[in-house]
């Protein structure tokens, strides 16, 4: 829009502290890792889609024409036939797990699927799968799946804005209960649950966890071995960068391996499997709980965000992280609160992710308004809730301060009134 | 290896008729559309990965750059949320699908699984799955996973090498049985099913049924309306060209959709995705068997497939086809079985699909030799099946003919005697 003022705004209170923070960030560097066509574009939205790192595309002309072009079906023995499990050593590391207790499968909810079924399929007397209504609703959704096919049912604990939500899971954790499965981080609010302390909660009473890590993998430290989680499921293409709608992963933790049945066996799970022998036979290990061939151009193009998050480093990655969100907040409590803007995610950074929610009785036409004129990215939740995915690894603190500017003089000048009656979209 | 004679085999019988049936192929100019980058190499295995289109590396060029790059997550709702739907919406005529029938879902295992819990979840008393022992391995896994799952079981009939599968079908049809699944062509003979035939005895029979088509799909006319099938599913990497480990599909007649539920139902497959409502409440039609995100790469790649498929035509396809596998046959009846090679394909070109099959107690060395001295691609199977996919979009009577004199000439001076020891991988 004509005349839209895109910043910097040197004059707004926090412009010094935001160049400040940006000279003294040690992976500031990693910004040029990625393509970024319009620096006047700020994107807040790397919690739901991660920006394209700019080793994705020589690989992909590798793969494509090199392997798939030349090698033809000899690349299925050369590099393919165990990319996922190559990747998915790769990805351990970044979330705490041991060598072969992770591949890349299929997508998150399929995973969640898989792990649920195997998990309430051991569970002998138990037949409870406790949730919280934090969760992100496909994961709802599948685990309501699970116990209609096995006979058990879904308690979903009321955790959502909560003071006290360990206490609430607490209370349903009872003699009943066979598995915990929860978003380790919340798709709206951002709230993070302590995974060690809640993993511990559900062992006592007898439970296993089954964590979705999507809102959390490549942003924080997770420690699944030290943690003592049992399964762990997530997506790639939030802040590992790994490409619209790349392959999920699936973490079983080792000693459970053996008695934990995939409900969907395959030639790729099998023991031998170019014997195409008439009876399944798992193979050992994680390699059991593969389904169907995988997506080799979508799965070879998640391994450059890996390696940038490994390089950062995880702990860089959640200082810097922690500072930007922080820093959002500062700048929100200053400039946004008063126009009517509410935090909806935690002040605590202890317990917050990577994303920042503020609700607004206008939040729809105001997030059309920010992409359209504003050059803003931001991701909407219905009904109210606009959400900043902050990504360590290409956004600036300077980004923040200046899309509060753009927010607070969209607000105030009603730019965003003729977005109103718009259909409410993906975004 | 120096001084293996690559040919043209100008002297050998069958050469004229050879050059003869590729100046009269009305679809011989399709091949220019393939990435062939050594015309010596004779790829006789797009039964199991199909040759990259030339079309694919431009399409993912856009694809990476402007959409995911430049467009970042506003692509999701400017393109990719429903590519699967639109994707979908071209493999349906190709397969005799009305539009709404078909979407591009998961890996085959997965859709197998999804619609065979679906079939059997409504069957009420009927608990038996009825299968062969032709069908694809995975098949077998996954429809015993779904009986285990259900409480049911599956009884595999033995029609393979069977002069009347018919008959051993309709047998084990019985009042218990809930499904029937089998390959429509079978993986390892090429045989293939008459569809409309085997659906009829099953209706006959009170089951339903479900086909994988993945050895049919692109290379045989399928008309699914006509013959009445309930379900299909397949891949689209063989004869549909659409690239390693690219997702399947998955088909559900549409008086079906209503009553048949996804057993992984996903917000994707939701009335009302973007209100993230707690309640799964399933989309009308064939959406609500989306699961979870799709793979946009390994996706957006398989339409370059799709479109030669479709402008070739599919009858032209399957005459051509045809036309490929008979002079293979001849050739081999003449030039091959003197020398131990054992036809393993039905005879009957009704009966066979698109790949033919040897066997020969030294396959594996053979393969081993044909693909390292022979520059011929076949495919092994164990223990003694050397499979030759003749691909119509890019195959010649020529490279059969060549291929053929290769294989005779390996056969007869013993050059595959040192391979021989080596380790069974995934050709």
């Amino acid at each position: 829009m004509t005349g839209f003022h895109l910043g910097p705004f040197a004059g707004a209170t926090g412009f010094s502290d935001a160049v400040g923070l940006d000279e003294a960030d040690p992976i500031f560097d990693f910004r040029e890792r990625y393509h970024v066509a319009d620096p006047e574009l700020i994107y807040l939205d790397g919690n739901s889609l991660g920006r394209l790192p700019r080793a994705v595309l020589p690989r992909l002309e590798e793969l494509v024409v090199d392997q798939w072009g030349d090698g033809l079906i000899r690349s299925w023995n050369e590099t393919w036939w165990d990319l996922q499990i190559a990747i998915g050593e790769r990805l351990a590391p970044l979330i705490g797990a041991l060598p072969g207790e992770v591949i890349i499968s299929d997508s998150t909810s399929v995973n969640l699927y898989k792990l649920a079924m195997a998990a309430l399929g051991v569970s002998e007397s138990r037949r409870k799968i406790v949730t919280d209504d934090a969760n992100f609703p496909t994961d709802l959704y599948v685990l309501r799946g699970v116990a209609g096919a096995l006979g058990g049912y879904v308690e979903m604990v009321r955790t959502e804005g909560s003071t006290s939500p360990m206490a609430s899971l607490e209370a349903a954790l009872d003699e009943e209960a066979a598995l915990l499965s929860l978003s380790s981080t919340a798709f709206k609010s951002g709230y993070t649950y302590d995974i060690a302390g809640v993993t511990a909660l559900a062992h006592r009473a007898g439970a296993s966890v089954l964590w979705d890590l999507s809102h959390s993998a490549g942003v924080m430290p997770i420690d699944l071995e030290a943690s003592g989680a049992d399964m762990a499921v997530g997506c790639t293409y939030k802040y590992l960068n790994g490409g619209p709608g790349a392959p999920a992963f699936l973490y079983v933790r080792r000693d459970l391996q053996g008695s934990l049945a995939s409900p969907i066996p395959g030639w790729w799970g099998h023991a031998e499997p170019f014997a195409f022998d008439l009876d399944y036979q798992p193979a050992e290990g994680i390699r059991s709980f593969h389904s169907g061939t995988m997506p080799i151009l979508s799965l070879a193009a998640m391994e450059a965000g890996f390696t940038d998050v490994a390089e950062a480093g995880i702990d860089r990655i959640r200082a810097k992280s922690v500072s930007l969100t922080e820093f959002f907040i500062r700048q929100w409590e200053e400039h946004l609160a008063p126009l009517g803007f509410a935090l909806a995610s935690p002040l605590d950074p202890e317990r917050r992710g990577s994303h920042v929610s503020l609700s607004h009785p206008e939040a729809w036409p105001l997030d059309r308004a920010l992409i359209e004129i504003g050059m803003v990215i931001p991701d909407f939740r219905a009904p109210d809730n606009l959400r900043f995915g902050l990504a360590p690894l290409y956004n600036t603190h300077l980004e923040v301060h200046t899309a509060v500017q753009r927010i607070r003089a969209i607000a105030m000048t009603g730019a965003h009134a003729p977005f109103a009656g718009e259909k409410l979209t993906v975004t």
